[in-house]
Parts: C-alpha cells; sequence; structure tokens
C-alpha cells in the first residue's frame, strides 16, 4: 500500500538499459501490495513494474516466488512473468533492495465483485491449481494450522479486548480443526491469498491474477476456502452473499471438479481460512510496527466470517 | 507522497461515464504530490491523471488553480489539462472529496539534472512567466515574506534544537529582506515551487511542469530564486552546483530578460526562497499531523543553502 524505497530516474535508467527495453517513458511509484515497493514503469518498449522487495519477504524465498510466476506465466495463465535482463539473470540488487522488473498486466481490481467475475475467479483457482503441477512443491504454507495455534498463543487474551469471547471462538475453531483434520486431501501450488485486489478484470474476463508471494503447498480445498472467505461477503465480513459463493464453486468445479472429501472439508477449511486472516490482521494490530505505511485492516471483519462458516458451513 | 482515498474500480466507472473516455483498463494509486490523492487511470480513450483533494488545499481556490492549468495548457506549455466532463464542468464531487480528471503527461523527474535539464527548467519557467499573463492575478503568495516572519514567530527558539544558532540566522535574514525588499519589481503568476520533482523530461527535454497547488501572484524573481535554490545544489543543501545556476539564469534570461533590478535583486529574493522552504519544513516537524503519510523532509538542507547565498549570492 506504499512506496518504501525511492528510485532515482537516472538510477532507473541504468537499471532498465540492463534489459534493452529502451528508453524510460514514465515511472510511478504504484500504491500496491504491502510488503514491497512497486513502480509503473513505461518505455519505448513496453510497460513493467518494478518490484522492490522490503524485509516482510525473506530474500532466501524470492527465486521460488519468481520461478513460481514464470511457471504459471508460460503455461499461459494472466500471471504476471518476471523478466530476465540481458545476461538472463532475473533476480537483481537496486536501490539495496532485492528487484525485479515484472511484465504488466491491464486491468482492475474490483470490490464488489459481480456474480459473472466470481465465476471466472472460481475458475481462475481451479486452472492455477492444475497449472502449479510440476513446480517444486518446497515452500511450506507459514500461515496454515500450525500457525494459527502459536497465533492464537501469542495474542492470548488481547484478543478478547478486539471483543468479548473471540479467544474462546478461536481456540474453539482450533479444537475443530485439530479433531478433523482432513490430512489425504489433494495438495499442489495454491495462490493462498486471492483476494478481489489481487485479481485483475476488463470486464468480466480476468486479465490479472497478482500477488504471489503468500503462494506456497497446501490443500487445493483450503485455497478454494480462502476463496469464498474473500470474495462470498461484504468486506466487513457482516453479510453472506449466497450468489457469489454458488458462482465461485461452480467455477472451479467446471475445471477442477472436487472430490467428495474436499466438499466435505470445505466448511471445516472455511474455519481456517477465517482464522488466518484474523489472526494476522490481530497480530499486525497488536504487533505491527507502527511506523509502516501499512493499512491496518479489521480482524473482527473475519471474526464474523468465522461465526457465519461455523453457522452454515 | 500517498494515496488517501480509495477509490473502488465501480465508483470509478461509473465517474468516467460522465466523461465519455471509454472504459477502464487501469486504475493505479501513485505516490505523488503530498496534500492529494492521485490516480494514473487508464481507459480505452487515453491516459489520466484522477486527483482527488484532500484537507490541504482550501476548496474555495480550487477553481482558481484548476482555471490557471487550462489557461496554461491552452498558451501550449506541458501544464496537466484538467478535462470538463460532458456537461462541461471540470470540479468534481467523488468519494467525498473534490476531485479533477486531468490529461497525464508522459516524462520522469530526474533527481540529478544535467546542465542540459536546468537549461530547459530555466526556459520553461520563463515561458510560464509570459504565459500567465491574462490570467486572474487574484490569488496572494501565502508562503511570501509575511509568512516567513509568522512562522519564524511561531516556530520562535524551537528552531535552535533543529541546529544552534538556526533562529537568529533566521531572524538575520528576514531583517535583511525588511530593509531591502525590492518592491518594485514584475509581477505576474509564478510557480512558487518548481523543484525537479515537479519537472517531467523526455531526455534533456521538458514533457511536463506539474503540481501548480501552490501557484501564485508575485514576483517573476522570487520564483527564478526558488529554481535555483531547488536545483542548483545537491538536495541536502551541502554543494553549491555552479553550472546549475548559470544554466537555469542563462535559460531564463533566454526567453524571458531581467531587468537590471531583478538580477540585482535575485542574491536576497534567494535567501527569501530558503526562508520559505527551511519554515515550512520545520512546522511540518513541530505541527504537522503526525498520522500524515507524509514523508518529512528536513529544514536543515535549506539552512545550509541559506548560509551559502549569504555568503556568496
Amino acid at each position: 500500500m506504499a512506496v518504501y524505497t525511492e528510485v532515482p530516474a537516472d538510477t532507473l535508467e541504468r537499471f532498465l538499459a540492463g534489459y534493452g527495453v529502451g528508453s524510460l517513458v514514465m515511472a510511478k511509484g504504484i500504491a500496491e501490495g504491502v510488503s514491497n515497493s512497486n513502480y509503473l514503469v513505461e518505455t519505448s518498449g513496453g510497460r513493467f513494474i518494478l518490484t522492490l522487495y522490503e524485509r516482510r519477504i525473506a530474500a532466501a524465498e524470492l527465486p521460488w516466488f519468481l520461478g513460481l510466476m514464470t511457471h504459471l506465466a508460460e503455461a499461459g495463465l494472466p500471471v504476471p512473468r518476471p523478466l530476465p535482463d540481458l545476461s538472463g539473470r532475473v533476480l537483481q540488487r537496486l536501490c539495496g533492495r532485492d528487484a525485479a522488473l515484472i511484465a504488466w498486466l491491464p486491468g482492475v481490481s474490483v470490490s464488489e465483485p459481480t456474480v459473472g467475475q466470481c465465476r471466472a475467479a472460481g475458475e481462475a483457482l481451479a486452472r492455477l491449481h492444475l497449472a502449479g503441477a510440476g513446480y517444486p512443491p518446497t515452500r511450506a504454507n507459514g500461515l496454515g494450522l500450525v500457525f494459527a495455534h502459536q497465533a492464537a498463543a501469542t495474542l492470548g487474551s488481547r484478543l478478547d479486548t478486539l471483543e468479548p469471547g473471540l479467544a474462546a471462538l478461536v481456540a474453539s475453531s482450533l479444537d475443530r480443526l485439530d479433531a478433523g483434520w482432513p490430512g489425504g486431501l489433494p495438495r499442489g501450488i495454491i495462490h493462498a491469498d486471492l483476494f478481489p485486489d489481487n485479481v485483475l478484470f476488463l470486464g468480466e474476463r480476468i486479465s490479472g491474477l497478482i500477488d504471489f508471494y503468500f503462494a506456497a503447498f497446501d490443500l487445493f480445498a483450503y485455497d478454494l476456502a480462502v476463496l469464498r472467505m474473500a470474495w462470498s461477503f461484504t468486506a466487513d465480513g457482516a453479510r453472506f452473499l449466497p450468489e457469489r459463493d454458488a458462482a465461485l464453486r461452480a467455477g472451479y468445479r467446471a475445471v477442477r471438479p472436487l472430490a467428495a472429501e474436499e466438499e466435505a472439508a470445505l466448511p471445516l477449511l472455511s474455519e481456517l481460512a477465517c482464522l488466518r486472516f484474523l489472526l494476522t490482521r490481530a497480530l499486525d494490530l497488536f504487533e505491527g510496527d507502527a511506523g509502516a505505511l501499512v493499512q491496518r485492516k479489521d480482524p473482527l471483519a473475519f471474526a464474523r466470517r468465522l461465526r457465519h462458516v461455523r453457522a452454515h458451513g
């Protein structure tokens, strides 16, 4: 949501010369992502996103993320493709940061998706799951059930200062997940954060799937549960929108049919999806860097979703 | 330097429909300006800057600023032109803010201008001074000598906490300005903030003069003094770069010859230019809104420039 590292125009011109993409026409720092500095760059040769990686992303994981984006783009998905420079390197250093020049994709994210857009998002997630086959499954999901246990312990009774009873609600969902964990479901590369902000549309057509920096190897059905929780409620979590949920699931199934066990696990995995966002938001609130230019998000928006999925699945 | 107001894509599409500029292709919040929210917007019909005016700019002054930009663009200067909607209106309301859709200009700002770029900046400033003729001179410069007196009084001895002796240095320059004020010099519309960030280049050619929200009716020579102080030093003010200063002045004179009294007044007006930025930066530091997403700038960078112009003119 901010530009942390400023790149002077002359430094940028030298950097771009290493790619042979022509002369600089425009560079604007853009308010995108919460953990990187991003510039929209236009040259006489095309349009690009320049990303500088700030501290939140471990440098050791960058080759995996950039490789995944390349893998998915080569499979034909509308995923931003990291570009090699003239010597073939993708990962660079710029202004003291790891950096990459990435192909630009058109489109806008919507805050109130239509049913048609929900169906397209479900289809795209399933395509991503299929296209991830063959990519090294070496990155575990750091924000799964183990994380949820740890975060709940770290936060403890502070959760109740957000809303009385919240700590008990979280503990009870953790118990349900421990007891009912659907261990044998199909796994593969998941996006793990496919909120409407991370999908670009031109009308009802998806033109971009972006922000792969939470991607990991985990249950496909969990990723679909994240999609449901991200798209099928009003942003404050107060109202469930069943027509969106139905469209997401129908779109997904049309591309990758769900096994009966996956269907059966969706309600419980949706609880985990709620816990993941509830807990990371609560940690940002209580333990985040007060100086960071990051817009804080409301953990309770996911407490409301959690109550809904516990009551209605 | 930040996006304060978020505009949802569907709201933006409705807004753009009022202009008949085609369908939305991209909208990115950009890190530009310190007092507005800015989006780079692309439609099937072109590229635009959408500006939402936050509190720092008085709503009553917006028509004057937008009218000036239109006036200068019509005179052929590369100034962002505010666009009328289909009903002819330029000033709009969007997401609870005053807003305007403005023609986009290509180019990048440079942090270390070449001598050729300095010459071009001097020429452009002179052209702007000539082109402002005929525009209503109804906006006084609120950041001139009267402001400097008031700000120095408000800040008082707090200036010395930035650097011992700073309050006395400021007071002494104010005395010199009071005693030697060059009252009869030519006046007109000035930009008043033509720093390198506010000039866009394609190579050595200027493709844009931007950010007119400090423009006012005041001495032309003061505006040239601001340009000198903004462009002829390293950003920290530690080193004067005489070749840049010479190029700025030569470029200006080539378009609008300076009267002998204007030449003579440049050193003293350069002191005022230093005071203006020193004092607004100090006020931001001591009295600014701590929550604002504005990057604080160092007042001492202009104390160093002030010492230089007092010693060398």
